[in-house]
Order: structure tokens, then C-alpha cells, then sequence
């Protein structure tokens, strides 16, 4: 159970701001994250992580010298939104450019890709790495479908250290792909675990038995098995390991990670039989680690990761660092940071735009208000269709974004602000409070949207119809879904095939754009009618992904709405 | 649940053995604990810490530079042996003599209290503190009966710091006494532990309740309440301590403590208002600690301990440490040691013991023969007893420890030792080996009883006579136990006291011995036949001492099987 928390939704936030308080010596919270507090040399890389709540220390207690710059912290098991992943980095950035670290989820993919986008776009140079140590999750043939446990931490130690040694953006971002492709991790679930507020357990796991290959949020395992010994689980945990051993590999570094409820001197008792197993595989062990360092709030179970190190990987891996929850070799000196209240976020500002473009910036905000009406009183029957297939969450998150979209663009329009501009804002704001992928995706859509417009002149119907590819093409290329998928884009898809076509033929917005709103539709609604056959079948790809039906029924029910406005 | 073990007898020394492995940069493994691995000044006081296990981080975690010099630990929530204390004491002591620490609970106090004796005699300077923090156990003006919780890790971290900073031993003591005495904890549990290899958990509390004033090992708390917000927890937990606030503090140390399956996170949404409602009350908070450091197994819950500083507390609080556990200030300087190894425990060796000395060595060893055969027999009764008011292990307790004295009395009159060395060896022994209290209780007394016997020259009946009344006061006085608590002592009483008024009248150790069984008898059985109405409501050290009147019933049944022999 989690049982201590006052308002459910407020629980990672506070959750942040407590753990920033204790580690003042450590880090300084800003909004969405927290960053070192202690100084940092101009120039040096910066190790950016980050991904969901609920997995202390992940990824707030890797944040200190010799590993994390900083971490971004998500709401309970949701990836943290694009805004505010690029906030962070903003305010740790100090000019040597960022290497990107998560596990790779298709929530934290999207969001941190599009964030690293956005930050590349403003001169910053941003590489990304998405940790696959899981072979539970897909066989070593597809390893970049490979979800990231514990090795986060492996992986990001690596490359932290990499950076503290003054290595260049270049080679820190090698040094970390060289480590994510030598490290692997297996683990055991006894029992679920329980959001806040939540009656139940997330998943039950039957009394003595232990799900094999279970995810860190609970995806399903490989198998479900009685439980063992100590010591042949250190067999079992090893031996699902031990064959993706690079031939070369004669060294290894290892985490023994507990995953919330279960405790040191359990890991403790496992790790003596695990040592033994190791070293009768002829490996020397370097520098292991057994405790807590990626949980899943009070999940019952272990996962064990191997990094098979080499003489650079070992440089390393044994490194000094000081953070809250590792530490090695000596102190690191450090002094407080001065410049970390500096770039606070102030009001916002926008470009310049003539009389036609601060119309068109109102319009858009008109929009938002029957955008906002529409799935506010269609709420819970987005929920009903999404939880069919998904968590049921749908509803509640478009309505939340098209709320913060709404007063997004008119704040925006209120300042004078052109249509780009508006709809651009809208697009920021659904993407930074809507949450989860759908959030993310959905702010992508219209910022993408936005780029092909302009805050002066009338709006032009081509770059609508322009906008609309550009932002099928961004949602498809980020997001990783594809026509059949079971996701928005197989409403959107057809959308911007009409809206064109319809455009081309009749050279009027309106009468394409409700052609396009009626091929939606029915898109839409073709999906939905395979909603209850797909159940847990579908693949891991789209289930990450989330509410796949529900979103194309979105897209349909906003599209037709928008056609009422225009014609 | 605990689920990761294999022999669940050897959990706890398999998860030390596991725990010096890992950490072999604080620790090394010895007998019975851990000793630092560092090296330590000569003449530095030693703070030696200990306890029960199934409490990680306490006790092993708190060992290194600025913090504890070793760590003993018992089998899972049982105290360590006698043998135990004395043995890591020794390892570690550096000739500046030992200040003991450990939780007020009366098996740590009675094998910490003989152990200091032993040292004592060996010419070591040794200092025991008993820390009482835990408010719910008893009230400020018994402030001697309570129990020890988390505040164990900051008497220890004040008593580590001075030690560190080169006080004697007798300002070391102060200050620990006067950390202690200005140090309170509350505590509240959600649900209950499961030892390993037990089927269920070692107490419940029922769904949405919380249990206020819950022990480390489920000793029952003040009552039970709908669990409550965040907000309210803090509330609740500050208002049980504040007002043992002195007039004088405005300072205060913290220290936020999970007991086991109560997450991170949880604790830093705590900390945020339980640190508002320190300040509203016009604290200053210094180095606060939120995280696991005295756990409980599995158990759900947490507790807050605060320390009201002055300036010379304050200034031990914040003094450096590295621990495995808990670290301040900057890094302090190491070697590894060189002489931890010298000391290692050889074949016992005896004092040299004439032909009549020897042949009362055997004597002793015969006798342990037949209270060897009589406990195995008995084994199952005395369990059967024990589990009407205690936890039903005293029959396996007697029946080991009466295993390993006649184990090693033999070796001993082997060895040609003579009548009072014999004795001396299967106390210690039996202390070493039953575990409990009980089995402190048994080693205290035979050990005692050989002091007044000599190793040359016949067995010498008013020797014998003398040795009883030794014996009792012993027991009386190591294990706190009166006439009339249910103890052995109830038995063992009228024992000595017809023993010595039947021996002056008769002048026959046969005769007397018999008598004195017989008494012995009577008053156990008056004894028992009140067992079925104590219950939970005996006082708390009654039940912390354990096994009251089946203790009594296995005096009776040895002090008659012995005077089979004499007659």
C-alpha cells in the first residue's frame, strides 16, 4: 500500500519537494525536476535524466557530482511532459551541450524527443539515449525494444562520469550507448504494487508465486512461477543473464535492485549466493551495489543487472561520485551554485503580430473554447471507450489539456499575440498539464500545426492544410505509430488525406475541412469497433503508447467540431 | 512478506555475511557482527553498537569513521549472545575503552550488561548506554522503561562523533547520556512483518488503520486509529513529541524513519509537513534525516524521532561521518586496516586443574549429560507451556543451549580442566548457543555459579552452597527480574534459600540439593497454574524478559534431575 499522501494528485510533486528539501546539499527543485545545487564548470556536458515518479531514488537521488546534472520527474509512473522536460535542461544546461537520458517507454521517448527538438531548435546541442537493459521485455534480436529497468542507473553512471571527466558531447553520448549495449537486467515480482489513492493493488501477483520478466510499472511478465530459494533464484537470475555475455567480457559490475518492499538483508542473503554464481562463471565482480535504486513505489521483488565492463566502461563504472543514493571513492569538492535562480520562468512574451494575425490568434482561442466544451462533456464517455483497452484515463486527460489549451491561447490572444503564435501556446500548454503520451502527443500536434502558420496576415488556408501534414508527420515520426496501429493517427491519417485532396479540388478550408472531419470519422469509428477483441493481445508498442481507439475517436469528435466553426 | 532466504535459521548471518561483502570499504565480517574495515587510532574510545537483526540499516549500517567502531548482531529481532558482545568488543577495542549502545530491551540489556562485565574483568573500561526513545512505551516519568527505536541512530551518531573527535570515555558516556535524555520518537504502524520462513505475519492491523505506538518487533501500541492524510500524520506525530520539548531547545535534529515497506517518497511527502509543523512551533531544524535507518523487517509504517539540540549536541549532530548508511561533511581521509585479522579466536585453552579438579570437571560433565537428555525430552512441554504467555520457543531455546554446555564441557574436561573451568565453559556456551533471553539468562547463572568454585581440590559442598546464592543475585540483577515478575527467578529462589538453610542444618550437599529441588518444584508449579490469566496484560519487561513460568518450570525440572545424580 501506499498510505501516506494527501491529495493522490499532488503526490509526486510534493513527493519532489520534500526530497529537495532534505538534499539541499545536493540539488535545488525547480518546476518539474531538480537540479545540482552545487556549481558546475561552464562547458562541462550535462547529464539530464529523468522519466516517472514513483521509482525513488529514480531518477531525483542520481542528481549530485560524478553522475546526473539534473532529472526530471514525471507524475507517478507518466513520463514528465515536453515542457517540462526542456525547462530542466534549460536550467542546467552550461554550454556543453546535453546527453539525454531515460528508460525507454514510448511516453518518455515522445517527450524527451520532442524536448531535445525544441532545444536543438534553439541552438542546443542534444543527444539522446533510451536505456533497453530489460531482455524480459523483447528477445536480444529486437534489443531496441527492450524497456529500461535499473541499468538507468548503470548506464547513466557511465555517462556521468564521462562527463565529469570533461569528455566531449560527442564521446559521452558513445560512452553511454557502448554501456546501454553491454548492460542487461532480469527481474522477479512477489506482489504489486498500489498507487496513491488507489483501493487496490496495480496487479496482484497469486501468493506464493513470482512473475518473471514483470515490468517496473507492472506490464506482464514472461512467466509466473512458484517461488524459490535464495539460492536458486540467484541461479535463475544469473542464467537469464549470463548468455548475452559479450565474448570479451571478463569483468562485471553489478546492481542488485530492490524494488520497494522487499528489504537490504533479503538482497543481502540473495547476494551471496549471486557473488558465487557469478564467480563461478569466471567473472571478476567490480564494485557491486545491492539496495534501492529503481523501485516501483511498494512492488514486492528484485531484478538483478549485469554491465560487462571493458578497461574504458570500468574507468567508469568505478568512479567518484556523491549523490543521495550512490557514492564512490573519494570526496568530490564542490561549492554552491550562484547562477541557478537565474532564467526563472517570467511572464511569457510573444512575437510581434499585425491586425490580421492577432484575428486569426483570436480565432484560434474561439476554437479552444468549443474545443474545451466538447471533451469536457464528453469526458467520461472518452473514459468508458478507453478502458476497454487502456487505464481509462482519456477522458480526464484530453478534457485537463483543452482546459489548459483554452487559457494557454487566451492569455496568448490577450496579449496580442498572431495566430501561430496562439495556436502554438495552446499546443504548450495541453502537452505540459494534460499528461501522459496522449498529452504529449496532442501539444506535438499543434505546435507542429502551429510552425506552418504565421502571426501576420490573414490565415491562409494552404498553410492549414500544410500544418496538418506537418503535424501528421511529426506525430508519426515522434510518436512511433503507424497507420493500423490503433492510435490517432489512424483518424488523422485519413483526415489529412481529405483535408488535401478536398482543399486542391474546391480551394475552400471549410468544405475540405468537413470532408476531412467526415473521413475521420468514419476512420474512427472502424477502430473502435475493434476495440474489444484487441484486450492484452495487442503488442507492447502500442499498449505504451496508450488509449489507441479512444484517441482516434478524439481526433474524429474534434475535427467535426472545428467543421462547425468554419463552415 | 520476507520471500528471499534459504535456511530461514541462517537468514540473519547469511544477510551479514552478504552486508560485508558489499561494503567491504566500511566493514568487516568477524563472529557475531561487523568491525570497520578502516583503520582506528590506538586509544580511541570504541562506540560499539548492537542488536537483534531484521532492523537493517541498524545495526551494521552505522559502522565507520565517525559513527560506530563494530556492530553486533543477534539472530532476527533477538538480541545477541553474551559470548557475542564480548567477542566483537574485543575485536575492536583499541585500549581507549568501549561505550556500549544498544535499545532498552531486556535481552540486549542482560547480554550487553554480562558482556561489559566479562570486558570489565578482562581489564577493559566499559560504558553501556541503553537508549530510550520511544515515548508510546512508557511515560516521561519512567522515562527508564522505555524502549529503544530510531533514536538508537542518534545517541549512537552523537557518542560515534565524540569518540571520533578524541574524548575520553567518560565525556563520551556523558554525552550519550545527555543525547539520550533529549531524544523522543513516535512511531505508527500500517501493517505487520513477516519473519523468514513464517507463514504469516507476526501481527495485523486491520485494513485502514493505523496502529499508534507500535514496537520494532509488534510489541502491542497505544491504540488504533483510522489511518489519516499526510497533514494529519504530521500533526499527530509532532503533537506525541513536543511536549517533551525542553524549555531550552530551539534546535532540533530529525530523523524521518520507514520501518521497511513504507517508501521514500511517502517519508519526503511527510517530511513536508511535519517540517512546517516544526517550524510553526518555532524549531530550527538541523541536518534532517528522511529514510530507512531503523527498520522492521517488512512492516509498513514510520516514525519520527526528534533530538533537541543544544550547542554541544549540535555540534556532535553535524559532525562527518561515512557510513554505509548515513554520511555528513566532507569526506574523511581512510587505510584500510592491517590488524583486524590478529585476535581470531584459537582453540580454547584452560587454566591447569590438579587430579580432584579434573575429576569434578567430568563430574560437571556428566551432569550435563542428563540436563541434556532431560531438556530434549522435555523440549515439546516446555514449548507448550511457553506458548500460553510467550512465543513457545523456550523448550527449542533450553534444549540447544543444554546441547552446546555439554558439548562444551566435554571438550573441556577432555582438555583436563578442572571443576569450576568446566562450568564456566558450558555457561558460555549455553549463552552462546540457545539465543534469547533465556539463554543469557541460563549462560549468567552457570558462569556465575563457577566463580565460586575452584578448578583444584575436591567439589566443595558450601563452595556449591555459595556458588547458588551467587547465581541468584546474578540473574536477579543482570536480568532485572524480582520475586513474583514470573520469572525463573521464582523457582530459583526458594531453591537457593532452602539449599542454604537445609546444607547449614545437615551439612550434606545431597541432602540439601534435594530439598532445595523439591521447593524449587513447589514454586513452580505455583507458577504455572497462573500462566492462563497473564495474557497480554503482563507488563511490558515481563513479556521483553520473556517466558516467565516456563523458565521457572525448567529450573524446577533441572535442580531435580541434578539431585537424582547427587543422592
Amino acid at each position: 500500500m501506499t498510505t501516506i499522501f494527501d491529495a493522490p494528485e499532488e503526490f509526486a510533486t510534493t513527493a519532489l519537494a520534500g526530497f529537495a528539501a532534505l538534499h539541499g546539499r545536493f540539488v535545488r527543485l525547480v518546476k518539474g525536476g531538480v537540479v545540482r545545487s552545487t556549481s558546475v564548470p561552464e562547458g562541462k556536458v550535462a547529464v539530464i535524466v529523468g522519466g516517472g515518479s514513483g521509482h525513488y531514488p529514480a531518477f531525483a537521488g542520481y542528481v549530485g557530482p560524478g553522475l546526473a546534472d539534473a532529472a526530471v520527474a514525471g507524475d507517478v509512473f507518466a513520463s514528465p511532459s515536453t515542457a517540462a522536460v526542456a525547462r530542466v535542461c534549460r536550467k542546467a544546461h552550461r554550454g556543453g551541450g546535453i546527453l539525454l537520458g531515460f528508460g525507454n517507454y514510448a511516453g518518455d521517448v515522445l517527450n524527451f524527443g520532442v524536448a531535445a527538438e525544441r532545444l536543438r531548435a534553439e541552438g542546443i546541442d542534444v543527444r539522446i539515449v533510451a536505456v533497453t537493459d530489460d531482455v524480459a521485455s523483447a528477445p536480444a534480436e529486437t534489443v531496441a525494444k527492450r524497456r529500461g529497468v535499473a541499468g538507468d542507473l548503470v548506464i547513466f553512471k557511465i555517462a556521468g562520469a564521462a562527463a565529469e571527466a570533461g569528455l566531449s558531447l560527442d564521446e559521452v553520448e558513445r560512452l553511454a550507448r557502448h554501456a546501454n549495449a553491454r548492460t542487461v537486467s532480469f527481474g522477479v515480482a512477489f506482489d504489486g504494487c498500489t498507487l496513491p489513492g488507489s483501493a487496490g493493488p496495480l496487479f496482484i501477483v497469486p501468493r506464493g508465486k513470482m512473475a518473471l520478466g514483470l515490468g517496473i510499472h507492472g506490464e506482464p511478465g514472461i512467466s509466473e512461477e512458484t517461488i524459490v530459494s535464495a539460492g536458486d533464484l540467484a541461479t535463475l537470475l544469473t542464467q537469464k543473464l549470463l548468455p548475452e555475455r559479450p565474448k570479451d567480457a571478463r569483468k562485471v559490475g553489478v546492481i542488485l535492485n530492490g524494488l520497494g518492499a522487499t528489504k537490504y538483508e533479503e538482497l543481502f542473503v540473495l547476494w551471496t549466493a549471486i557473488s558465487a554464481r557469478l564467480e563461478q562463471a569466471g567473472l571478476e565482480i567490480v564494485a557491486p551495489e545491492a539496495g534501492e535504486f529503481v523501485t516501483s513505489l511498494d512492488m514486492q521483488g528484485c531484478s538483478l543487472t549485469l554491465i560487462f565492463l571493458d578497461d574504458e566502461l570500468e574507468r567508469y563504472w568505478t568512479a567518484a561520485c556523491d549523490t543521495p543514493v550512490l557514492r564512490r571513492g573519494g570526496a568530490i569538492a564542490t561549492t554552491p551554485a550562484t547562477d541557478i535562480l537565474a532564467g526563472e520562468d517570467g511572464p511569457a512574451t510573444y512575437p510581434p503580430a499585425d491586425a490580421e494575425g492577432q484575428r486569426g490568434g483570436a480565432c484560434i482561442a474561439r476554437i479552444f473554447t468549443e474545443i474545451s466544451v466538447l471533451l469536457h462533456e464528453g469526458e467520461e464517455e472518452l473514459g468508458r471507450i478507453d478502458a476497454v483497452a487502456g487505464d481509462g484515463d482519456h477522458g480526464q486527460g484530453m478534457a485537463r489539456g483543452a482546459a489548459a489549451a483554452l487559457e494557454a491561447a487566451k492569455a496568448a490572444s490577450a496579449a496580442g499575440a498572431g495566430t501561430a503564435s496562439v495556436l502554438a501556446a495552446a499546443g504548450d500548454a495541453w502537452a505540459d498539464r494534460a499528461g501522459g503520451t496522449s498529452g504529449a502527443i496532442w501539444g506535438l500536434l499543434l505546435r507542429s500545426w502551429s510552425n506552418a502558420l504565421s502571426d501576420d496576415g490573414a490565415v491562409d488556408g494552404r498553410a492549414v492544410v500544410k500544418g496538418a501534414r506537418r503535424a501528421l508527420d511529426s506525430v508519426m515520426r515522434l510518436g512511433g505509430a503507424k497507420i493500423g496501429d490503433k492510435t490517432l493517427v489512424d483518424a488523422f491519417s485519413p483526415f489529412v488525406d481529405a483535408l488535401e485532396k478536398s482543399f486542391a479540388e474546391s480551394g475552400s478550408l471549410a468544405t475540405a475541412w468537413g470532408h476531412a472531419a467526415s473521413a475521420s470519422k468514419l476512420a474512427a469509428d472502424a477502430t473502435t469497433q475493434l476495440t474489444p477483441k484487441l484486450g492484452r493481445a495487442r503488442p507492447l508498442a502500442e499498449r505504451s503508447l496508450g488509449h489507441p481507439d479512444a484517441g482516434a475517436v478524439s481526433l474524429a469528435m474534434i475535427a467535426g467540431c472545428v467543421a462547425t466553426l468554419l463552415i
